[in-house]
């Protein structure tokens, strides 16, 4: 692989590795440091040092970002998402005039007004490109892929709650300007006017700036707010199910190419597959982590995606690899865990819980018979071996 | 089909077709556009010229409207919840009289006061009218009724959590009449006095006019708060299941349609095509919108059900059409995408996941051959034709 | 059945007869008025006529109560809840020192006060009994018992996020004693002082009155409000999913009793009901409602449990009672409804959605077919007839 | 079991027993009443008793904490999850360092400075204090870890939430900076303040100290507020959706622990038991409370994990323990119940829904045989005693 494209690699968004995903969190806190300095450079009663502090973190993170544009420009051959037949110099203006490529050149704009040396404009006008740089937060976040498409797949739901905002905002707005103009001329001058009430009261946020005072004006701001409770509670409701379901196809996709790289599963069908891949979960642990405690009650298996595990029985450990599984004997015999089991490396792991466990037995009964026959080969080995630990 | 009849299928709300969708959405960005205007005419301290703005496009929205009344008044007779032994008259009188017919007279009012030229009678009661156009806008609103039926489906549950509200507000308000008249007798005078500070502090708003002194009226003021965030979050579950099975209702029926437009469906049983009408979600594409791109992961296929798509594998493209499907390749081999796929005119589709696909292919398994048939098809034609891009 | 076991009938809470429940509903807006009558007559600005006439509602209100009391204490013998081999005396003093019976008496009290002829007395001391009254509306209030048992249910739940909430309170509040007592020393004296400012922060009540100052105390203060959300949240996520469970439950006991109505449903077992009621939805209709409207999509079809429709299909309409159904030839053929339905008297109706129904047909199809049957027997009856209207 | 053990037990966090229930609702109760204590104690403006007692009250919790700390520190050796191959002093050195350890090590540091005998310096420090005290609760509240839990489930979704609450902040923040800085040079000086204002502003919190003056500015606030209702929204639909599945996961696990314990399940199989425990709820009942009242419609049966109830049917008695079920003839004729069933001793059960009861019939048939059969005997058993109650 040629230096480009493990660059590629590392910046691409798609990459699941632990070096890209490292990148992007690096990305998120640089971005999130440059804001930072150039909020704090727009305070006029700061020290003239921390001033200059600001102005030279804005300047290295906008010098990261001209470096990170001209290594995304170098690298964009390399992508799969740009049609390949290309030569290398159309492959780069593809990228460049792409929305990502145009972000990420907004994003270094910063840079050329602090280079031209003047500082009231610098301090002035770098505050505008805080905008540019939460642009560039937005596009590399990771998630708010996922948002933006719940709220896609629930627009036409969602724009029936904007609907019903609106009738609500501009219903209260018209009839606290008829009740309150009188009593209060200046606040209630016009539905416009009444309009910033109306949202301030419907969002139950209620600077208190502007206040109902006659009797009736009180009651439509009464009803202005259990209205904003519940478009609250409707927008809560339909998020939260397109939330739920979003999640789960993406979590899918995840599992099943998870699910692709244990051997043990490699024999099953797709169909079969299919039944298992919805009930298992990832899990990652960290080198060190005790992933199972001897003693405490045994509610899943865990199969091995990547890493290495030591599982504390007897006296000589077993080191486990990829492809392995552990954990199931607990589920076969209903009893507390019988050892300790420590990551390590960092691991990749499939936990399969207690109550799926059953339930795919139920329907595979052939993939459990597996399971309980590697379970008899290793409780056997270890009663071979001379242990002096609890079983 | 006749004039009469075109016309009142693009006015019909039940109408799903493309022309009817852009009518509704015109329709209401004129009555938005009607009310910003009658709004913006509310206010004292514009120039002379934006005034006279507001007043021609509220005359400009009311005569749109004037002509809606009686094109709409005019095609009543095409209407097929109109029962159809009646003469003409008959029918138009009885569209008159329904709720819609009268909303939509009232919609038109405003016209005759500025059409009046008592230029301070426009401005001033023209206002009124704003609400005549909201609950214009009420009627026409799409999801409106989506929202209608579910509060209509949980009012038991609903009116249970109002009672409790009702409740919490009572008790709170008079609890802190009697603990807080001594300190603030101007704020918690009487017992309805209380009840702005009760309602204003159980919905969390908080616009702090009446703030509670003495602490045990702060006590009370804690007490509502938390009651008002609990109200609100069963509010919000019972509103977010409500949702949930009304929109899987409703949506059941609208994949059904749509699977009927499909041939490849017309083989299979009622019985055994419900367990797929579950399991399809429908989504439009606009023309040259990218449905597929080579290399990503393949987690769903696609059914057409309307409009041409553009498959690009291999030197010559394939265009695909109305009851075709693709995708299929992917979810078999278990591989990325192979090729990409482009809208070439608007497209409507029907999207079967991946995991949803292995569940069917259990439960259907003549249907998930059918589909493996056709792909086997596809890739000895695509292998005979030479080809210079990758598989 | 005598007039005392009807009286019974008519207030007992669990009975599902129409009477009863408008018997329900006016003993609550009874307690609603009463509760507004004490509460306008504690206003002093009030003309002494609408004193007078507030004064006259409550006595009003207070006399039905008493009334109400004595008919109840009359009824006791007649309730199975009370064990039936006492004498009436005996089971009339266990209704007394029941909790009901203590509510109800309590709800009386204001009478007493009232008839002592004490003007002062009655408007200052009545005040409190609206806390008696709202007591009352909490016992008697439908929906009120659902949501109890919901939050009981949830109890462990509940109370790990009340700690949670009580946890974030009291840290929010002795940091911000901390921060800001040097900054405002009168509003933030000591920590119960600071406590006031965090839970009308954590509540994003916001009243405005208490704010912080210095830098490190806003922050302490967005950190409040963001968790004030997060506990929102969490508590709401929490109750939509126990009130989800509670209602299906609920649901399923009374579908069960109205499916025992139907004779169509008696020869089946009692296993395959299970399966058919889960899918079943009650829906009543007024006298005179349009149930099905011709050409609409064929989404449902309907049992009747009581009442009488008239299905207007052909010259002659016909008229369906209980223990018939209709709308399942839209279902069978997939195509809108042919036929007006319309309710002759008030109905109770079960509702079998297109989806249900198709699933019901893979696990039962007897009962399908049976359903079948009567819809060839019924097209046959419709073609003999002579008819003038389309089908 | 030695005393060590005994306490052990009693302390251990795991232990699911009534007692160590108690002792841990006893523990919060104390932390409480301390932090309670504590607070009262910062305030300035109390009567000297008040203060006194409240430095009283601050002592005996800090000495009761002390003792704990020494009694966890003894029985330490107990635990199962410090390796059991340790000697003693080794085993103790562990959990004094552990995070438990240090925290209640923490807890008891305001002892040594109300030791120290410096009034003033006694009440200013103490107050920090409140603090430790609160991560001391914090680790002994139980469904703390729950929630934990659940947050560390949906972290991922969790961070996008966050993102995008940061970008719209920052956005809202820098553009309010720019249009609302000429109007209100003091409130919006800097980027930094304006971000106070837009926490207000997006958490719906609204104080009301900072409030936008200009149209472009309440435009601003408009969209801020609306967002923050979206964004309130969001996480309550992630934390809902991941609340229910845990909650379902441990639930699980517990009831499999119940039904271990229940000899009428030993039988089964564990995949067919896995089909049961999903079904079941636990349900504890206090001596004497009433389970079942005769006339009431009959919803569900009961197994007894633990206890004993007196089922009230005819002149004699009944009286069930551990491992028998009642409730279940209501359920097999559809009927009300027959009998009174009255808790003798605590109880704890685990409850079976009629709709699940006909499910698990379906798939368990010799479940409910068995069910059906002992039913049978204990209804000849009744007819054969001499009974004067109704049946």
């Amino acid at each position: 692989m040629s230096l480009q494209q493990k660059l590629y690699g590392l910046l691409d968004a798609e990459n699941g590795s632990r070096a890209a995903h490292r990148m992007r969190v690096l990305e998120i806190v640089l971005i999130l440091v440059g804001i930072g300095a150039v909020a704090v450079g727009t305070m006029n009663d700061l020290v003239p040092a921390h001033h200059g502090l600001a102005a030279t973190l804005t300047g290295i993170v906008a010098t990261v970002f001209l470096v990170e544009y001209l290594v995304r420009l170098w690298v964009a051959p390399a992508s799969p998402h740009i049609s390949d037949a290309l030569s290398p110099l159309v492959a780069r203006w593809r990228w460049a005039v792409s929305a990502e490529g145009l972000i990420d050149l907004l994003a270094i704009l910063p840079m050329a007004v602090i280079l031209s040396g003047n500082a009231k404009l610098g301090a002035d006008s770098s505050a505008a490109f805080v905008l540019l740089w939460v642009v560039k937060l937005a596009t590399h976040a990771p998630g708010v892929s996922l948002i933006a498409r719940v709220v896609s797949n629930e627009r036409s739901a969602l724009s029936a709650v904007a609907i019903l905002f609106v009738i609500v905002l501009i219903s209260g707005a018209t009839l606290a300007y008829f009740v309150e103009e009188a009593a209060q001329p200046a606040d209630f001058s016009s539905i416009p006017s009444a309009l910033w009430w109306a949202i301030v009261t419907l969002t139950t946020t209620g600077y208190g700036d502007v206040v109902p005072k006659t009797g009736l004006g009180r009651m439509i701001g009464g009803v202005l707010m259990v209205s904003g409770i519940a478009v609250l509670a409707l927008l809560a409701g339909i998020l939260a199910n397109g939330f739920a379901e979003e999640v789960k196809r993406r979590e899918f996709v995840r599992i099943w190419e998870l699910v692709a790289k244990v051997p043990f599963f490699a024999d099953i069908g797709a169909i079969a597959i299919s039944d298992i891949v919805v009930r298992l979960r990832s899990r990652n642990f960290p080198a060190g982590a005790v992933i199972l405690r001897r003693g405490t009650p045994g509610d899943s298996m865990y199969f091995i995606v990547s890493g290495e595990v030591e599982v504390r029985i007897g006296a000589r450990p077993v080191y486990l690899r990829e492809g392995a599984f552990f954990g199931e004997m607990a589920l076969l015999d209903r009893r507390p865990r019988a050892a300790d089991v420590i990551a390590v490396t960092p691991c990749t792991t499939l936990v399969l819980d207690v109550a799926d466990f059953y339930q795919i037995a139920g329907q595979q009964p052939a993939l459990i018979q597996a399971i309980e026959a590697e379970a008899k080969r290793r409780q056997a080995a270890n009663k071979a071996t001379p242990s002096e630990g609890p079983k």
